[in-house]
């Protein structure tokens, strides 16, 4: 384990037979050591590729709204401040849910809002509570990615932004929303990849260990 | 005069010697005509180029802030609905100034809203009353560009949206807010040029030619 | 509904499920209220989605050639301005058809106009009657994006220009029309997304509310 | 001399003393040859370039609106057929002028057609006898790039067009034109790089070499 | 017929039941007329499209290699001058097939030379006799494009330049070539869309409807 | 002020007098204000916009090498954790130092490690004790941008990583850095704008708000 | 065979017909000539295109994991330096691997290195020693693509560069990693093209020809 | 010094102060060493930057060609292979020289070859005697970028391209020559950054270190 957080296994560009030698060897490790063993996330994975670790690994949980499968299954009790995952639309629902698993598997107590794009802003206006409550929020959005922009001039604790690739053409595969998040006019916005929820919760994860926000 | 509307000529890419020998031939077809004249814009003029006018028409007016010679300078009697101009932050204030000018000259009652941008959503919220008297509203901003998904959300009537090239490197030039324009999650946003205050308020003015919006 | 106008569901990025429970939670909300429900726009639709739909909402109309499914099926009579839509090519129809019915959807008349691309430049020409009728003539076009600019020289009302991905190589999926459309030569032209029918039969909507052009 | 084409210098990424020995170098090659001497072209040559070239070759002639400098000076007698310059704007004047004298310099009759764009169609209609006189028309326009498929509908013979840089933001340095260009919807358009005057009028006497276009 | 050259129907984006709807008006027309009747050309037709159009006009000759289909199946008996279509690699054989067909269903005789790419000059020095026959080269590659800059050194006659798709991830589905052929070194090149064939060989039977280029 | 942060005033669009009475405004707001006034930052100040904050406010204090002015001059007393802000070479310094100056006038203390590009990797290993003394590293970088995925690599706490401009062509003016770190193999760092030390700086200090890292 | 290397035939874009007919060409070769035959590659074989090669060649060697065919199937007697080729992550083994075999059948001795990504350096650092054994090393990088900065920075022999085509959406199919490598802030780095692992292999066989790195 | 190669001081992105400073501290650490000192390079170095580094080394040497200053002067008795610089045309020739001098500088011997663009053929194969002589060929080209592929297929050594951004528009500033040479047709092109003439002639050294090119 790199300095002390879970492994993650990035599934995308490995094949079938990758994937379910990675599992084993986590498995066979795992007999190898003795006492509590940090939980391994197998990200993006496909129906298929999920099939391959549950298939090495028969009591890992596989999260499919985030195409999440982790071993063992149990997180940690959470310790540090509340990470709030906020999503604009409906189709950025996997992304969102990945950051809050990855999250939660990283020690953190998380809160999932959704649907509260600027298109209505009595949606993230209504939730202003729970955003001021967080020591760090995870803002999931495509389209014009204005999202974050608007959240973090309403809170004072840092915004992780994610750009999805949810959009017209113009959108050319979440570039649009990745701009706009990289040009936030409300400072304390950093960016992560396109589609990336486990970089977002990771890192949110990170800026919450030390517990709830300045409120002063 | 193509159909009706005033005509403007673009100086950005011109010579001296072309934009002066352009005044000249637009004074004395004046000359030749008899009765009332449509205003004739220079959009864009350089300090020099405005002179290179005035030399021709000495009783233009130059409007600086906008980078706007006007010629003759008495805009029409104002018809159809208001045109309201909203800029994110003070940078954008000379496409904006552009922008309104333009609509007032083809013949519209203007108001201009400044430093509304979505960092400190309080100072949009705090100007809804204007925004909802418009027949349309110009949104001129650079950075991240989501005023105009901010304001759409918030008014019935259409949103001309004009980016702007104002920002740090990864606005490259006006890409950034141009695109989340294009991909606003509001309904009824149509986008203009990067920069083109004077496109964004010619199309407000058509747009409000029929008088208030409607209020249902 | 957002701010009085008929409610619109991206499906693109949406799960089967997804699409299922939204087209149920339509269904129970119209239960619960009482009196006229306006009408609620499913977009880009794929036969499977709509499937979904109509399991739930089995009176819902499904507008195949548009990708569109509609529910309650019947329009609003129609009211404000007519909205002229015209298809460059056979090829941009499909969003042509969407831009047109999302317009009739929103209560304005509508004429679709088709295969009046400039290569011919007499079949434009052959249409401006009707052209010349519209409160706005929105302009569906891939490949060269070169008729917004001839349409709107010839038309005084506002034009709504919409890119499709229809092209060759160079075309890079919608990107050349939409920047020519962008720089159109002629005033008067606002830009919607790629292949964004809906978003160009709403701002048209928009723009047409308030009755026909001024004639002047 | 390559191929049997008068030989061109770019001047554009060239010192000062570079450009005066190249210079040098054409006169002394001029002396020890007998006979005629066919005529070498400086291209995009700055005032200062110019200057470099005529402390050389004194009896050169500067073409200062195409930032062109030829010597000898005259051009051959015209054969072939006649090569139609058409500029879509005022700003397009200097590009479309190299193209038109590199045609006349390589040998053939040239006319040159000003302010023909499509925001106003009877501009080009009206000098469509001109148009298709023409054994090739070279189109040059900026902005939407929209001229040459409209003249290539209007034409029988081919069409070369040749982007400009001219236009607002968007239109990024000639990237819209290029692509509108690249994506005519009429047959019959090769494309040269973005204010290649010199390229296009090359092409397009090339293209001209065998006299009057067939008017089958 | 536009302007006197036979028709063409790009399928790419159409539906087999917008094809088969042409494909029986073309019949249905051609019933109409009497005396002879210009090729109708289906471009870039899937199998299935292909079949569509024999199921309405069983007569029609299927070209495979250059997804074309043409009726009637003759072509015209040729004029002016020759076509030479010259191709880097296999790879690039459907494009060229699509612009030698394309030519020689406008009246023009072709040759169409295969695996001259620049890896192996001989390749291309070898065939510099049929190349110097022509009245225009239409020039066929891929990756980096280099062969119409080559060829043009070469031949005194125009060079139509058509980029293709063929290429590792840095040529960016064409774009590589594309932009090599626009910065083309030699004079004398005009460029048509990434894997237009049919593009590149309409505009090279323009070029030599007069017959064999200048040999002075 | 917004939410309890310093203000900023981004001087970089803005016109001389533009600066000049932003400056007036900030004396005389303070004027009207008792008690402790929160240090206001003019970022992007190029020598002559400085000069015009000087005129209006004196004593304000101008740190050139950041390009940064601010009044009052003294910073807060140091809260929270530690930011070490990391260089990769001497053309990163000038965005470096300004990311280390906004986080100490936002209240914490700051060390700032320079040179220790990943072409030498004994420089930044050199540097570890300090690295890891931080809450966040600040991490600025051009070119190749590899030096986030390394740091975020040898620490547990959260990386905020700002691409510079600096580097030859394929650069592209910050955008191969930028991408490289949104491409961070490394989890754990979150990107802000091209060159924007000032938007660093103060996701730095929000994210060390809590004081010294989790070093479990 | 061109220039005395094994000749390669490039798969990707070619139909099965067309890769049998080749690989009976090369078989039919064969035997016309006598003596020893160099090995030929067919690169980037899909299933279907490397069961058309067997079919012609039974007696081919197909290495699946680089999706490579091998006839005959003996690579030559080692000779020059030691090509080690390292790959970043188990998602570019396949890249690596068409390297490191190719690197083989061009003559070279070659060792794999994988899972070396920079996240984690002391696994780049344990592998020093056989990095500085070899005449060149070929590095294979997806996402941020750091591993070449780092490792020329370690050795004093050529890099040659392979971005892959792995990673989340700002990747851009390998665009990331291509900058990054182009922009290497160490001296010494040649890249080739994205997933490129035949050039990759072919370049470092060709600068390892003449024996071990100087080691002064 | 890292390595054992020279040090080079990129100067492009540093002040006259920072680079002076360097120069002195370079001047300084001589003082303290004994013995032999390799040279320093200051690359890319303004007219202003050369001063700067001779006001604290007055014996350096100021190759104003290749915007290169070097101290000391005397480069190191030659080793190893030839190294052959190419240069496609006049404009190339910054970039070529400061290629050629830093091979020099780190050991080779180098001849330059001048004006072998492929527009004229003869040119190139007129030099093939020295092309054949090298260990490794560095090819300098902007615009098509088509030299490398050519002359990588006339010679068996490895070949090192550098594109420039010389060119008209769509040569984007040298992204159209770098993006052939990574597609390079012929095998064996390793390709650097955009008129990045240290870091080619810096690679080329490392390949010639052992001496000339197998033969066989
Ligand atoms: N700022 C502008 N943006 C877009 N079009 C403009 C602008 N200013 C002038 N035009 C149009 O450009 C045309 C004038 O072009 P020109 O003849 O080059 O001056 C007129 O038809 C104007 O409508
Ligand atoms: N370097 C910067 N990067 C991003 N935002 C900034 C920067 N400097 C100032 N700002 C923000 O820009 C806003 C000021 O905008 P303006 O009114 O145009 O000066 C403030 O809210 C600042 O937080
Ligand atoms: N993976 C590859 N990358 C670059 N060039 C290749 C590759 N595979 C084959 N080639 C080259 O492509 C040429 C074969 O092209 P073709 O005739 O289309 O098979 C040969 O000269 C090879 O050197
Ligand atoms: N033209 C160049 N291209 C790439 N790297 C260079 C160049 N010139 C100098 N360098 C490298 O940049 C580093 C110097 O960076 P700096 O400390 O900013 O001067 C040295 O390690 C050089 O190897
Ligand atoms: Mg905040
Ligand atoms: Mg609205
Ligand atoms: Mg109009
Ligand atoms: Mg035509
Ligand atoms: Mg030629
Ligand atoms: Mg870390
Ligand atoms: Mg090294
Ligand atoms: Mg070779």
């Amino acid at each position: 384990l790199r300095r002390g957080y879970p492994e993650a296994i990035y599934c995308e560009y490995k094949s079938i037979v990758q994937i379910r030698a990675i599992a084993a060897a986590v498995r066979d490790r795992a007999h190898e050591q003795s006492g509590v063993i940090s939980p391994v996330l197998f990200t993006r994975a496909s129906a298929e590729q999920a099939e391959a670790v549950l298939a090495e690994l028969p009591d890992a949980v596989h999260h499919e709204d985030a195409k999440l499968v982790v071993w063992p299954t149990t997180p940690p009790e959470p310790t540090g401040g509340l990470v709030v995952v906020a999503a604009a639309g409906t189709s950025d629902l996997a992304v969102a849910r990945e950051a809050e698993l990855t999250a939660r598997y990283l020690g953190r107590r998380t809160v999932l809002v959704v649907d509260v794009g600027v298109a209505g802003l009595h949606r993230v206006l209504g939730r202003l509570d729970v955003l001021r409550e967080a020591a760090v929020v995870v803002v999931v959005a495509g389209m014009d990615g204005a999202l974050p922009s608007v959240v973090a001039g309403l809170v004072r604790t840092p915004v992780v932004a994610v750009p999805t690739s949810v959009g017209y053409g113009a959108a050319f595969e979440g570039l649009a929303p990745l701009l706009s998040m990289l040009n936030s006019c409300s400072p304390g916005v950093g960016v992560v990849n396109i589609d990336n929820g486990y970089g977002g919760g990771h890192l949110a994860a990170q800026i919450a260990a030390n517990g709830n926000p300045d409120t002063a």
